[in-house]
């Protein structure tokens, strides 16, 4: 074999590789790791390391595999930090809806803005979760609710991933809520929606099931849509109410079923079935001060894999820090710090249907890494708001995480 | 007068003023500040702005006083984690306290590290802190129950304000908890403390007066020492149940009661007489999923002034992040933005007897500011895990926010 390109050495590893016992961070102290043409191509001790063009000496940090962040609408227009202090200064919702806020107010911003306007808004946030270490997100559309905003939406993610070292997997959200222009005609609705699945790039579909969104039987219109374009589908599922949104999207094979704090056992049965992975979304639980946790032990039991995302949104979850969602999974909803970087690596890539190029430290993979000047994996997990983030490598290609951004 | 040293141009002004009417940020748009010698010299409409020496075009950016955060104990060594990992794997707080767990584990830690290390192992966490705009910290001593260990922390405290651009105000809580040499011997170790008051050179002096720390009467003994030598007092009061210890620190005319979630009524009135400050401390709530919030309307009607600060610790609020607290204080108590961060400017200011000095845009105060890319103030308070810092100004010297670290 040539020589190997660059080697990381003095080195602990956490590869979150499925090992001997599942709740492990799949330990390697005082290890090595090779990286060539952009793949992970030797990991072991360091006394046996490789030769290799390059070598970094990591003097000790920890090395993850980079962080996935699984579940995001940070392409937006605007924010809704107005709402945020008129509610907290005594506005009710109706005051708010009569004021033409909520959901519909981000709408009007992301059709209002242009496509530079759009990403350069968008593009603080994902540099706010890069900088922690995030390699990989995904990023929906939704906000347009129009087939060209919702075009505009899915080519400023991927100018995103153009823009800073980051790889974006798209999600066609265009059934997140009923436009103005459909009112009192979700059925129709729902069948332009369709009718925009036949013709979008996006790599996944997504629908909000929901009282206050679509019927399953609406949902389930895009999921045909999508499979008649093999396109893998994931849901906005059991976050308010149970709508039997998880089993519905594992009848799919889909790909995640999202929030689930109303998820009963028999949406967790099919999701154990399916393999269709539970993404949990804590920001918007905290944000939302709501009291119905998901049923963490009943999924960990059914062995149905949980990821961990930020769910960032101007609404409900507007944060960038996929560590501090992985402090809430712990804190709020006990998760172990082992189950929360699992959330955030490994299984976050299941959920995006990556897990076989990405989510764990393992020859053959792609070479994202995160480095982390700390003590221990957990914590990670443990801090708030603190970033321990020293280094990134994107591709094999070796960052500080600091993305200036110019302007 | 002399021509102004430095002008701050195209900048909108969240004053923080006590001015027209309680809830405003005394916002001033499209206006310009100056700075002279250190201090802020000129507040105005950008139209009628002066000369200056050097002038800095903000770009419509928003400006704040520097923030405070005016309650932390982030000079300490080690850390937590092990703890926290340890629990959320099913361990009880008693199989924690056998393996030597709990704040102990932290006064091994802190009396074992050098001064150098204490100083590097504390620094990152500052750092994190300035970077969010912070121009003046408070940190306690209280991990070395010791007399020499006490006295290295808060000479670690001073020496974070002379490697980094931050005040400190150094606060000694020598009565933090009962280190195990005066194991069943409460009273003897508080007459060491008062001892111990008796040469300290913090400027000011706290207790833990809980059911699990000291009790009022001996609370009330550690005061009498800092009257002795007119050394202003504080306390963490009423943070696990209702020990009068609001009433007992105002009765000294603290500064400060801080936590409060068990204040009751009579605290309250006895607060608002003294004029002693309400510190709010979300971290620690949400970390130990505390669900009995403070009486903040009671604290509003009332009129005691509502500071907000991270109380930055490794066992019960491992947080570096000003604006999270915020952020908190706000999703979890209903402070408004406009609230959260008077707490953490001149409410904070307040807390620490320094509201002459700092904490406000007004002439004549220390030119202490952050300048943020902001649409609005509340988006301070609103966004979860974002920073939105581009500049920090220290005594008239201006500086990019990162701090950065060697090492
Ligand atoms: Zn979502
Ligand atoms: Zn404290």
């Amino acid at each position: 074999m040539a020589m190997h390109e660059l080697l990381f050495t003095n080195v602990n590893l956490a590869t979150m590789a499925p090992g001997d016992h599942a709740g492990s961070y799949g330990e390697l102290r005082d290890a090595a790791l090779a990286v060539s043409g952009g793949r992970i191509s030797w990991i072991g001790p360091r006394s046996g390391a490789p030769a290799a063009q390059r070598v970094h000496d990591c003097g000790g940090m920890w090395m993850t595999p980079g962080l996935i962040d699984c579940h995001t609408h940070i392409v937006h227009a605007g924010n809704r930090s107005d709402e945020f202090e008129s509610r907290l200064n005594g506005a009710t919702y109706e005051d708010i809806a009569r004021a033409g806020g909520g959901i519909m107010s981000t709408v009007r911003a992301t059709r209002a803005a242009s496509e530079d306007e759009l990403l350069a808004q968008s593009l603080p946030r994902v540099a706010a979760l890069l900088a922690e270490g995030v390699t990989t997100l995904e990023i929906k559309s939704g906000y347009g609710l129009d087939e060209s905003t919702e075009a505009k939406m899915l080519r400023v993610a991927r100018r995103v991933a153009a823009t800073l070292p980051v790889n974006v997997a798209t999600t066609f959200l265009g059934a997140h809520a009923l436009p103005p222009e459909f009112a009192g005609r979700a059925d129709d609705y729902i069948a332009t929606v369709c009718d925009m699945i036949a013709r979008t790039d996006a790599d996944a579909v997504d629908v909000f099931c929901e009282r206050i969104g679509f019927t399953p039987a609406q949902t389930r219109r895009v999921f045909e849509a999508a499979r008649a374009r093999a396109l893998p589908v994931k849901l906005h599922a059991e976050q308010l109410s149970d709508q039997g949104g998880a089993a519905l999207v594992a009848e799919f094979g889909g790909l995640s079923a999202d929030h689930l704090e109303h998820l009963t056992p028999a949406g967790i049965a099919a999701m154990a079935r399916a393999g269709t992975v539970a993404v949990l979304l804590p920001g918007a639980y905290y944000f939302l001060r709501d009291t119905t946790p998901p049923p963490i032990a009943a999924l960990r039991e059914a062995g149905v894999p949980m990821a961990v995302a930020t769910d960032s949104n101007p609404g409900t979850s507007p944060m960038t820090s996929l560590l501090l969602a992985m402090n809430m999974a712990c804190t709020l909803w006990r998760l172990t710090p082992q189950e929360a970087l699992a959330g955030a690596t490994v299984h976050a890539a299941r959920a995006l249907g990556r897990h076989n190029d990405i989510g764990t430290l393992e020859v053959g993979k792609r070479a994202d890494l995160a480095l982390w000047r700390i003590a221990r994996p957990a914590d990670l997990a443990y801090a708030i708001g603190f970033n321990p983030c020293q280094a990134v490598v994107n591709n094999g290609v070796l960052r500080a995480p600091m993305v200036s951004l110019s302007g």
